[in-house]
């Protein structure tokens, strides 16, 4: 019987032991897709709690504490921080299997030397003990990054943002660790969502323009694609319901823009085509920047009205559609390799039983560059040890997996970096199984490299971070 | 190499062993989905041979001696019980992987006391003395049942049913077994299926009154729902092509309802809205009375148009649909939780594909009570070892394992009971998998309590029991 | 840590190696499904290096090379032989869990007597080694046929063929493998493509008649069908984009065909309608010639127009697409049931999530044989070691493993047979890992029987080879 989570926690075989203890585990991060505040990081946050770093805001946790039947005080609401992590200690001790099970107990041992069990008896115990590590200078969100090796991140950012926080940052030598930027344009695809007309105004604004046409609307983009240039972005992001590829509206893309700014129905046929009109001239940008873009697609957002009214949106209440996108990525890809250049591209479905087909296409649209095309890393429902070891199962089995751009985060706390571990505990558990089993041979300086690369050199040299 | 089916079968790590024998193996069983008949019960059945035991109504088995290539004589027809008995041997022997092959070797060993290997050349002295083992009053239906050690068993029952059987059982002190009915009400909802306009004739004479409305119709179940709620029932179950959440159609209810019960024809759109209205109406009374919905879909029934006319439903031709239900469930769930309330609900996806995206909506709709809603465990061609490691996986993974409430046997046959050893044995197996692994702590009687919940105490406390 | 793809590959048990090695090692070869050139066969084809032996035509390597960043020169343009090898041995290099990763070196290892590992350093070594291996006539096309143990072998051939490759090794007394036609008439069905007229046109030529009406077209096949069977053929293939029961379009088939004889529009649900109805009928003329029918279906083929125009169809833009196939798949048997007769049939979806729906929809018709209808093996994207386990416990969770037809090649290449050795070890593996986990009794000679069965003697019976 394995100790819990030790020293070889997740590593099974020797050779996965050696890969990660020898390769993985010193390098330094790079995560290039998480949803930290670029604010906190400047004014170096600080958590008084447990709770508030670990409950403050991660819906994850969330869901796992209603699930155990407490109600919203104990969640979101008033209850006293003891009380709140009293029942999360109380539902996480019910949720074996899951990942918070590892992720909590990780950052426990990590960040608070903790190296006991988390349950209802402990609660109050480490409670203390984690507010008092809190308390330490050496617990600010800026020291966190240091401690975690993090040498670069990526922030998610919206195109009117004026990346003020970023440009402290930039300024500020003290603090070595690159924080960039990521242009995130769901608000302007968002033709079909609530805020439309009033974003593109702000949009509008911040271009001193106004918006009225298709022309306008890539017009500021641009702009804002320079501005955030400047800022040294390369990386853009988008959130999509399901992947689209629509042409065949009866009204032009302007009429429908005219219509939506008008506060006028539009068809879901008319979204999809302004979507894929928008996304086309986007990738195209990115393409002829050089810029990564990013797809997150398939999540169904705020299902409960009910709670969305009270809490509003990333409080728990989103879930995993099924909207397969093989076809429509396709005809996308397809689509931009005519016009104006397929960009480097990273594809996350939500529902992993897409993995293998989205895979097949990107592949068709391989081209110049070590693994242009990217499927993402297991995300969120996924973001699971079963999760990983299928989608690097199925990336091996009809790609490249040496190109892999490896492990992000994706997270909103400072306290997420022990993600990045389990990653590549896993990673080396999956290839060094392989060795153990006679299926890869044990060159262990050959199979290193490709370790190596995974956890971080693909990224430093995708993302063009040289860092 | 391990002793076939011995001691420690699917027990492959000693925290499994653990487990298994000291916490799930002697807790008695809920068997709160089942399609035993009452009155086979009350009746005290008994088999002549295990011929009809096994084969009198077991599509399971009957597809498995079609698939050997037998012809129908063999499998519902008039060859003789020995006959039939080796058909069936010889397709058990080449089934290997299939979890007939564990299912009918458990019931040789734990009802029969058999502990070699059914094939070909075994068959006739199976055969013969499983018919002896049958001739003895041990073997009855109750007797069985008493031996299995199951405290609680939930019928499958339609509303018109005047649940005589029921009656008799509780008024019948000898059998220390609470049998209790379950709410069906699958032929009100199948306003797309033959017979429905007899069916709802039916409802009203045994109401007393004449259904031309949904204010009709809906009267007619609460007062069968009163009726059930009489005998003891708190459980529903609801067998649905795929899920439902439509109200867009250009006739109202009430029209359609007209329509159906008049002859004409009705679309697939309008049915869908007379379904989801009439779900929702349910719903909220189940969760008005505090009792339990199932919902089972995804099913393509009665696929054989030519075997239907022979034989009829529940004959093997039914087959797995692909009908992802998360959007839909979500939308529903929504609705109810704006009107009438969400009840305590289990929802049983036939494609396991889709277990996960199922369960994510769940989540959102968590309250009140640990578990509240559940995704159910494996189901018919998911009950197998796979697809139960898959739902267990899945179901921690996005969920709190620990709230599950566990197997059901789903059967027509009063030897079935296995299952849930079946179930027991990999359920350990998977937890004490974890722990030989270094993935949770080995901590025997905090994870030897969710076992034991997951066998027994949660079902007992969700299905208000008190067993 | 075993010894790279040594003698026990992929056998991780005591049972395993003993039904591999004792059993399926040995067995000879039938391919039932490949894409070989009949008339390279008969002209015994050489190859001057190993860049034309596998890279010549091989897309699964091109999309490999690509995906590391190679322009078209290194993969299909025209690089030196040596250059491209190079580049394919960098790809293969960095593809550690891919399927070419083992099957590069199982050819390697059988055909070249080279146990080392392929990488950028051994490149020009095994390149050399190679070369020279293959200028030796035991590396002709028949004699690799011949050191592979394949007894059969079938290729695939267009209705229109002349089959004049074939007749010259039916004639030819010195090589004792019996390469057979199989029917291929996708261009037939292919109402929806280019080139759809002038191929009817094509095919009443060869026929002498004029194809105007549903009923000519079918007299048409009919001769076709004679004509192959004639030169030994009774086995079809079919390479669906989706698979089809509709009968709902407006016009009828006759009329949908004129208009697309005339180079008129059609709807996509005519083309549907028009391929079920030829569907039906060839079905039909399967079943009474006891063929057997194979559909292939659910790729998305040539994504990239840009690709297409410069290098045609199948050079590595092929995808898999999300098409899920049972409620199609049932009508059409039903129909079949009715009408014509269901014929012995194989199905492989590309997307194995569907593999458990179809094999539940396929055991509804099974009758008359031991595995009259089969889920077929692992197919392209799903032809990797996890996708054949997924295949194989799929089928034994729902189907009788013991009836299956095995594994076939599919391949291009003459190096490909290595392809059953990878299978047969895989198949073992699991049989043999049931074993060794209690899950199966340990009686050699019944499962070695099955392996046997699965490995040569099912494909020998099923397609009536009897070699």
């Amino acid at each position: 019987m394995k100790k819990f989570m030790g020293q070889n926690f997740l590593l099974d075989s020797l050779p996965a032991k050696h890969l990660y203890h020898n390769y993985a585990e010193k390098l330094p991060i790079i995560d290039y897709h998480c949803h930290l505040s670029p604010q906190e990081i400047w004014e170096d946050k600080r958590y008084e709690t447990i709770t508030e770093a670990w409950l403050g805001g991660d819906h994850y946790k969330w869901r796992l504490i209603r699930a155990m039947g407490y109600e919203e005080p104990f969640v979101t609401g008033d209850a006293g921080d003891r009380e709140k992590f009293r029942a999360f200690a109380h539902a996480l001790s019910k949720s074996i299997g899951n990942p918070l099970y590892h992720w909590a107990h990780l950052e426990l041992k990590r960040y608070f030397g903790y190296h006991g069990v988390l349950n209802e008896e402990t609660a109050d115990q480490v409670f203390d003990l984690c507010n008092e590590a809190l308390a330490d200078p050496s617990m600010s969100a800026r020291n966190i990054i240091l401690r975690s090796n993090v040498r670069a991140l990526c922030t998610t950012d919206d195109p009117v943002d004026d990346l003020i926080w970023h440009e402290k940052l930039v300024a500020d030598d003290s603090f070595p660790v690159k924080v960039l930027p990521a242009f995130r344009p769901d608000k302007s695809l968002g033709i079909d969502k609530a805020g439309f007309a009033s974003y593109i105004q702000t949009l509008g604004d911040v271009c001193d323009m106004k918006i009225r046409t298709m022309d306008d609307l890539k017009s500021a983009l641009s702009k804002r694609l320079d501005f955030f240039a400047n800022h040294g972005c390369n990386l853009s992001d988008h959130g999509l319901d399901y992947l689209v590829c629509e042409s065949s509206a009866q009204r032009s893309c302007d009429e429908i823009l005219a219509a939506a700014l008008d506060g006028q129905t539009i068809t879901q046929q008319e979204a999809d085509q302004y979507k894929t009109d928008l996304l086309v001239f986007l990738a195209g940008e990115y393409n002829r920047r050089d810029w990564v873009m990013q797809i997150h697609f398939g999540v169904l957002r705020n299902v409960s009205s009910t709670a969305f009214k009270k809490l509003g949106p990333d409080t728990g209440f989103d879930c995993m559609g099924c909207y397969p996108g093989s076809t429509a990525l396709a005809s996308l890809l397809d689509r931009l390799e005519r016009e104006g250049g397929v960009p480097k591209l990273i594809v996350y479905p939500i529902n992993d039983m897409d993995n293998t087909a989205l895979l097949t296409v990107l592949q068709a649209y391989q081209t110049s560059l070590p693994g242009r095309l990217q499927l993402g890393s297991a995300w969120w429902f996924n973001d699971t040890k079963t999760g990983m070891e299928k989608q690097l199962k199925d990336l091996a089995n009809n790609g490249v997996l040496g190109n892999f751009v490896g492990m992000l985060t994706d997270s909103r706390s400072f306290l997420s970096y022990t993600r990045h571990e389990y990653f590549r505990r896993i990673l080396c558990n999956v290839v060094g199984g392989w060795v153990e089993n006679g299926e890869l041979p044990w060159d262990e300086a050959w199979l290193g490299g490709i370790i190596s690369d995974i956890c971080f050199h693909n990224a430093n040299q995708y993302f063009e971070l040289y860092v």
